[in-house]
């Protein structure tokens, strides 16, 4: 059994992983406004207002027993024993974490960047769930991503679980890496929205009788833009302050973290101009995700009829995974890289192998309980009137009949 | 004379400190977003155009005069005796911050913090006199809140005033605590948006001939709840500021501040949209700040008659006077919280005896010497025609006749 | 050949000055928001996208090659000789950032600030030639700017090169002195906007047969609002990112920067109503850049016939240089300011004689290989139609013949 190291920071680390954590809420803020954005303005109050209270959910929830699950490293945990390992499972931390002192810890730290990039994974489903999932379900749905899929799998990676000690039990590099939440932000958040996309089916005029789908615009593209500019932020705040503190680097590594990060989003925004330019005849403005995301669109449209308004599958899923896998390609780890990447590798089955049929299995049995698709009367006034009661818009003329017959 | 101790900073906490009062223009912005979406399209341009003029000229009147009455702990003011003790009421700087080195100390983050807060306090009283109140009258109200209302009362919480010493003149707790703003900005600038509710009257349409209000919804619900969510980053932002500078904590403890913020925003939030489910059927998305909240903005609007289209009353001045209080319940003091519960009671009696009626007469006056309603004209064409002769949205189509007739 | 002195930070400096470095972005989704609101809605998406890919473009060629000619103080440049002073003209570094280790020194933070600086200056043309420059041309033309003329002249200012030389080598004071990118972002952006709209020529309708321009009004005046409050974030960030890294103050030096900033915002934005309500009988909700900014926009557009519907060239060119002579006059220099002013106007002389030539000559050439503006029918269908072939807002019922007849 040999824990993990406890990183230590430096009083102006700890100062600066602060302040980088407060950014993350504008990656939030974005998300919600590209969701918003990217589906119809007939449930675009509906869709802000599901953003703010299932962030809301999470950070309540990952409270109360999201972080007794999670843990820190160096913190109690269940351990079970293969060979002559010990792997670390799950955490063994008490409710409403009692017993964790908020004083400017890393594992306090930790805490803080928790609660809103849990907020971040919760957001993910909300835009494949778009315009046809009731809010009673989501609430509930929100509640068991952030209570039990997400600290589980994050106590895997970022907890000392068995992921990350891969490394060190097997000499598989330095185990399962992930310091800016490929894995348990994006692919546990996509993987959920694949499968709420699945319980729901797609939205009513989406395919045709042929299975042929039809192109919903977008309401808002300056929402869905502008969100990205704010998303980029967050992103910056996310990335520098998880390698402080899962990954142990100083003051002086961030400048790298960032600029990889502006020229990794200013490459992806551009290659997605490209190749819709290349293959539509035009630019596609509210597809700025990278090459991949666009052909993982395209496949999860056509041949998977999956219907995701916000696009959430493709950018969070297989951008999360090709993040995870480029660890292992690219990372200049001491010694060599194919522990690593096999690491990466045992990391992208667990998704795809445990946490995908967990996440689907629990919202499949929700339906059973509570329906998660809202009425059919409710798709056709659009989510805001019949769920909220009010439009986003009232004031506005909107085309009664715009593309989908209501 | 017991002056009371004056924080000291280290470079490091100086440097949190600068970034996160940077963080609170966000908030600044949040407000604006929140008070615009909830008017009517027609006044969208004057809303927000009043909120950039109001924050400019809070600003500079502060600089110019405010902060010469505010001060700040340790430095020059003027002292009266009861018994034997010294009651600091009012600072004794110069004008235009001469003798103030703006040099990286508390008292110069202090001044820096107090620029942004002075902002925040002059945009409250701008959501309740919405859509009925001239920009002449609003400048010139911005210039007596910001120039001699808020740093009056600041003086008293912050400066090392009479309420702070409550503590070292009659033993009651640290004397009266107010660490993120709850009394200054938020009660006081309530207590303003009361008065000016009060004198402007409601607008055309909201009341019917039997005394029942109209429901005037939201023309923006997007820009509402993207403004909430910006909000929290700057409160975020205050709130540790304010820790930092008003209660002298280390760089260690604003984890704990960072994770309560959003602990109460998150159950603010959900509470609402519960309460408002369970009293109407459906959840009010334009409604995110609290149980209290709802009803006190049923009591303002039914029995009070005061029409505040922000809401800026029930969550300002109540949210904030609970703020208040619950540093006194919930505080652990050494010693017994009796005293500082007290302490913070004879705050809000200061509050509600000293600052409305002199916010409301100096309101008052400036009514008599400068109309501060619009003239009717200007309510039916809507603010962004009759003040500033151009529209918000020129190229949309609106209803012409959207819910009150014209 | 007397090198300058080569900054050093302290680990809190570097802290704090990456964190505001993360902060400029959000100046960059203000202008963006700004630009995009001040346009008509048939060029909104438009106008986000092209913002989105410029800063995108900028990164990657500021990466690939720009910074091998802007350079960073004490590295590797190429010197020619006048008398016996070695003048510094431009520097010689790899391209890709070969050979810059990205290590949390100046050079590297210089380098950070730079990614996003290069991204401003880039979106100040597309301010200017809005609603008729296609995509594909803006990108060659990002591409000339952010890779040729921007670093050449940084490389002069903040790379130790000549102008900076200019108080070593003549004693001109302390040299040129450019803290905040007035020159470098904003002069620079301006001439190259002033250029764009030139070749451009106005947008069809500005000017009726008689050479009178005709008020095309912003669309969104809520984003130009939004966008200038989001701006004084991200210029908070700049500024005292700016000082810390090219003048070598300490921490304690920000507050004053900071305050100084808010000030002159205030200011400028306050002066701009007022100069606007004493012109033209109501203040001007889309115009908040002072006084000077409100004149030579009347100058531009109906002396020199410039349609410019950002007001990019007025803001940045006529602003930028008043803000370098402004140094010149009231810095606080040991010794005389007749030196220091003496560069300063040395500083404007090179960008009005060599810069703008260089800018207009290249996107001369550009426009005779890749027509720059727009096919008349793109122009009438609006650029998102044209060029995207998706409207910004398709479900708004828009005016059909708003303004401009098309």
């Amino acid at each position: 059994m040999t824990p993990l190291p406890i990183p230590t920071l430096s009083e102006t680390s700890t100062a600066l992983c602060f302040v980088l954590i407060l950014l993350v809420p504008l990656a939030g803020a974005g998300v919600a406004l590209i969701n918003t954005g990217l589906g119809r303005s007939r449930s675009a109050a509906h869709s802000m207002m599901t953003s703010l209270v299932v962030i809301a959910i999470a950070a309540l929830v990952y409270f109360a027993c999201g972080f007794s699950w999670q843990g820190s490293v160096g913190r109690p945990a269940h351990f079970f024993t293969i060979g002559h390992a010990g792997w670390n499972w799950i955490a063994a931390e008490s409710f409403f974490m009692r017993g964790l002192a908020l004083d400017g810890s890393p594992a306090s730290l930790t805490v803080l960047l928790q609660l809103f990039s849990v907020g971040l994974a919760v957001l993910i489903p909300v835009g494949a769930g778009a315009e046809r999932w009731r809010l009673g379900a989501i609430c509930a749905s929100t509640a068991l991503l952030a209570g039990l899929t997400y600290p589980l799998f994050a106590h895997w990676v970022w907890g000392g679980g068995w992921l990350a000690q891969l490394g060190t039990n097997y000499g598989l590099g330095r185990g399962f890496v992930d310091a800016s939440g490929s894995s348990t932000i994006q692919v546990v958040g996509g993987l959920t929205a694949l499968s709420i996309a699945w319980i729901l089916n797609p939205r009513r005029g989406k395919y045709s009788a042929q299975g042929m789908p039809a192109a919903i615009p977008a309401h808002n593209v300056v929402f869905v833009i502008f969100g990205c500019v704010l998303g980029l932020v967050g992103w910056l705040g996310l990335n520098s302050a998880g390698a402080l503190l899962f990954v142990g680097v100083g003051v002086e590594r961030v400048v790298l973290i960032a600029v990889n990060t502006i020229l990794a989003a200013a490459s992806g925004g551009l290659t997605a101009a490209i190749v819709t330019r290349l293959r539509f005849g035009k630019p596609d403005a509210s597809l700025t995700a990278g090459a991949l995301v666009v052909f993982a669109i395209e496949w999860l449209e056509f041949k998977l009829k999956v219907d995701d308004p916000g696009g959430a599958i493709a950018v969070h899923t297989v951008g999360g995974i090709w993040g995870i896998l480029a660890v292992g390609l690219f990372a200049q780890i001491p010694g060599e890289n194919a522990g690593q990447l096999l690491a990466q590798i045992v990391g992208v089955a667990a998704l795809v192998g445990f946490v995908l049929p967990m996440t689907y299995g629990l919202n499949w049995l929700l339906n059973h309980f509570h329906q998660q698709r809202v009425a059919v009367d409710g798709e056709r006034q659009g989510m805001d009137l019949h769920e909220l009661g009010a439009e986003a818009y009232p004031e506005f003329v909107i085309h009664s009949e715009e593309f989908i017959p209501r």
